[in-house]
């Protein structure tokens, strides 16, 4: 009678658990040593605020009571990012925060979409925004880039995670020039050349010309733009030799140049200019992000964002940010997959005490009470059984010590046993909590 | 256009956040210690599972694609408690997990119920479980609540949370004794016992009479054994002094006794004899536990659970275990509401580094990542403005600290300023991180 798991609802076993509890661990610890402050919001949003951006409806989860009428209409879904729930939340709370607002966020979000590769139906997200009130200072749009790009460095060094590379366009710049190109509909253009990776050049300038009605020149410059990339400002320069111009264009321009260069200044190599960045999604109104992982180009971006002007708005002010959000789902579910990382054991459990006999269990809870209050996670060994299945019981778990009740522990890894001082023998570090291995 | 809260649906400002934060990695920490393994399990199961216990299934919200057919019934449903799901990852995952397996799982979960004090619509729950295949040894019956009491006794050393006191009870003993006094439907009276709290005695022996079809002198027999208290062994001639007789009472005595003296023996006091526990859920068929919190108590039960023969049967093997979950939404709401817990700051930042002008930004940056090279979490300025502004930036969020670019501090709780070693200076381990206070 086993059963099927859910397809697009990855679950870990134990040991695959342990690898994501330390990724997240990274995320938080850089994110506060960033000095974001964790907010957790509610699963449910209204169905009006979910559905407001038109293009992601169809995604969207509805939630009802079972026993409410069949017709009655869901008032509330499942939130399918942590955007519109953060956008909610700080007008909710506007007077009580202090602007500008620094979180961190790191929940399951929902899409009800049709499973593939790399997309799921519930996935974890670990997103950062800082949000202003009425205004937000550009700096901010390195600041960001550079934060999650310190984290993707860290799981890289300390995991073994592929390296990434994140890539930045300007969403003026992009519409500027399709303006300058006499285009009415910019976005138009943009959702277009955003499929460039799944459809290739040619299908995109064609598609530019039979939807969206531009010039064959037109269109082609449009691909001339996209296939701008570089890792300081010289690509100014290559937008100008398109012979496009509209003042939007300039803003743009300046805003990537001053948003590359200082990036560069602070930490070479970590901001890609790449004017094929387009990002779906309508909210975004200045510098947009996008990530790739080195060996995993086909996962698509696995951290993601940009500015908007205005995140929400209530009546009074606007609120300004800029934000990015990194896939935990997309970029473990493949690398936990296919073995690239593992744990090195799939308990927490460092020493296993064994039991001469269940009339003297309370000795070996005693002895397993003196190393826990040394910080050294312990279990008892759950039955008395002849010490060969005891320790086979550790050994399958990939716990690393048995102790036996006269101080004497084993190393079952290597067979040595030696005598410990219960008051002082801690393991050495890599033994004390699971580590990750790259294989 | 301010928005009123969605009532049921607890969210935290980052202040309070910070101290659920804190509480669930002394929750975290205490269970790895023990060797529980985290699992976290998907959010939706299907409604067949999630109904399985006719009780509960009013209180399901069921989840359906928002552009799926108005008519076509609802496949899955959130789920309501950690067991449910627990019980179907085992099952799912039988042949990859290790026996007795130990699990602990920190999440939300849903009811569709009316909003009432203490009763939420999502809420934390972090549930610890030891699961057996086939078999489970009778000493996990002393276990879990020991380590749910350590966690408890935890919150209080560390953070003020109130004390609390867990209370046992055997389903066999109260099972057998309605037997003994010729109960056709033992689970009945359960029910209504189970309301003591809630109704008072005479309102019970009025409902055994009336609904369960008692007569006067069974009914009073019933309230005298939820009557009897201890804290060692002597509840078992209490019991015997009521002159009913069953086999099932027995063993239910015998298992309680056991449980108790073992308990008291490894840690006094941790657990009290309660024979009024009854546990509305009908799956546990041994022990069971249920915890107040002192000055609390009207919050109802903080952390419950009990054993089961069978959380889940895959036609092969059934899988015995015993669990106890804690409230953690219903313990912090109301703790956080009245104010008794609170966060030295709102951010994780320890130190502010001024920004002389916006021309100087790098150099503070600089200034920053040296700080938090040594694990000290640090902001830079948002503004250049007058270090006055600056400081008060500060102020309000509760940084003790702002760097000024010279390598002076100030501690802007004292005013005091001092020339500090970037290098080697650390904050005090109090102004490290927040720190939760108790008022």
């Amino acid at each position: 009678m086993a059963r099927a798991k859910l397809s697009g609802f990855p679950e870990f076993l134990p040991a695959e658990r342990i690898v994501e509890q330390q990724v997240l661990a990274a995320l938080q610890d850089t994110f506060e040593l960033h000095g974001f402050a964790s907010i957790e919001t509610r699963a449910f949003e209204t169905i009006a605020d979910l559905t407001r951006k038109g293009e992601i409806d169809k995604e969207v989860y509805a939630v009802k009571r079972i026993h409410a009428a069949a017709d009655a209409p869901a008032e509330f879904g499942l939130h399918f990012d942590l955007t519109v729930p953060f956008a909610r939340y700080v007008i909710e709370n506007a007077g009580k925060l202090d602007f500008p607002f620094r979180r961190y966020q790191i929940q399951k979000a929902w899409r009800g979409e049709r499973p593939q590769t790399g997309r799921f139906r519930e996935f974890l997200q670990a997103d950062i925004d800082v949000v202003g009130q009425g205004v937000l200072a550009p700096h901010h749009d390195v600041e960001l880039p550079l934060v999650m790009g310190e984290v993707l460095e860290k799981l890289h060094q300390d995991f073994k995670v592929p390296k990434a590379t994140m890539r930045v366009n300007n969403r003026k710049l992009s519409e500027g020039f399709y303006r300058g190109l006499e285009v009415d509909e910019p976005m138009a253009v943009l959702q277009r050349v955003d499929k460039l990776d799944k459809i290739g050049a040619d299908a995109v300038v064609e598609l530019l010309i039979a939807e969206v009605g531009m010039s064959q020149a037109a269109a082609h410059a449009c691909l001339q733009l996209a296939s701008i990339t570089g890792s300081d400002a010289s690509f100014v320069d290559e937008v100008h030799k398109l012979g496009v111009s509209h003042p939007l264009l300039e803003e743009g321009l300046d805003e990537l140049a001053a948003v590359v260069q200082t990036a560069s200044g602070l930490r070479p190599g970590s901001l890609v200019v790449d004017l094929a960045i387009a990002r779906g999604l309508d909210y975004y109104t200045g510098s947009v992000y996008e990530t790739s992982m080195q060996g995993f180009e086909s996962l698509g971006s696995i951290a993601s964002g940009g500015r908007y002007d205005s995140l929400a708005s209530d009546g009074k002010n606007t609120y300004p940010g800029v934000g990015i959000s990194i896939g935990v789902s997309r970029i473990l579910v493949p690398l936990l997959g296919a073995g690239v990382l593992r744990a090195s054991r799939s308990v927490p459990t460092a020493v296993l005490v064994a039991v001469d006999s269940e009339a003297e269990r309370a000795g070996a809870i005693t002895l397993a009470a003196k190393l826990r209050s040394r910080g050294i996670p312990t279990e008892v060994s759950p039955t008395a059984d002849k010490f060969g299945k005891q320790i086979r019981h550790a050994d399958r778990r990939g716990i690393p010590y048995v102790l036996f009740s006269g101080g004497e522990i084993k190393d079952i890894r290597s067979g040595e046993q030696f005598k410990i001082d219960l008051d002082s023998w801690c393991p050495p570090p890599a033994d004390l909590h699971p580590q990750i291995i790259h294989s």
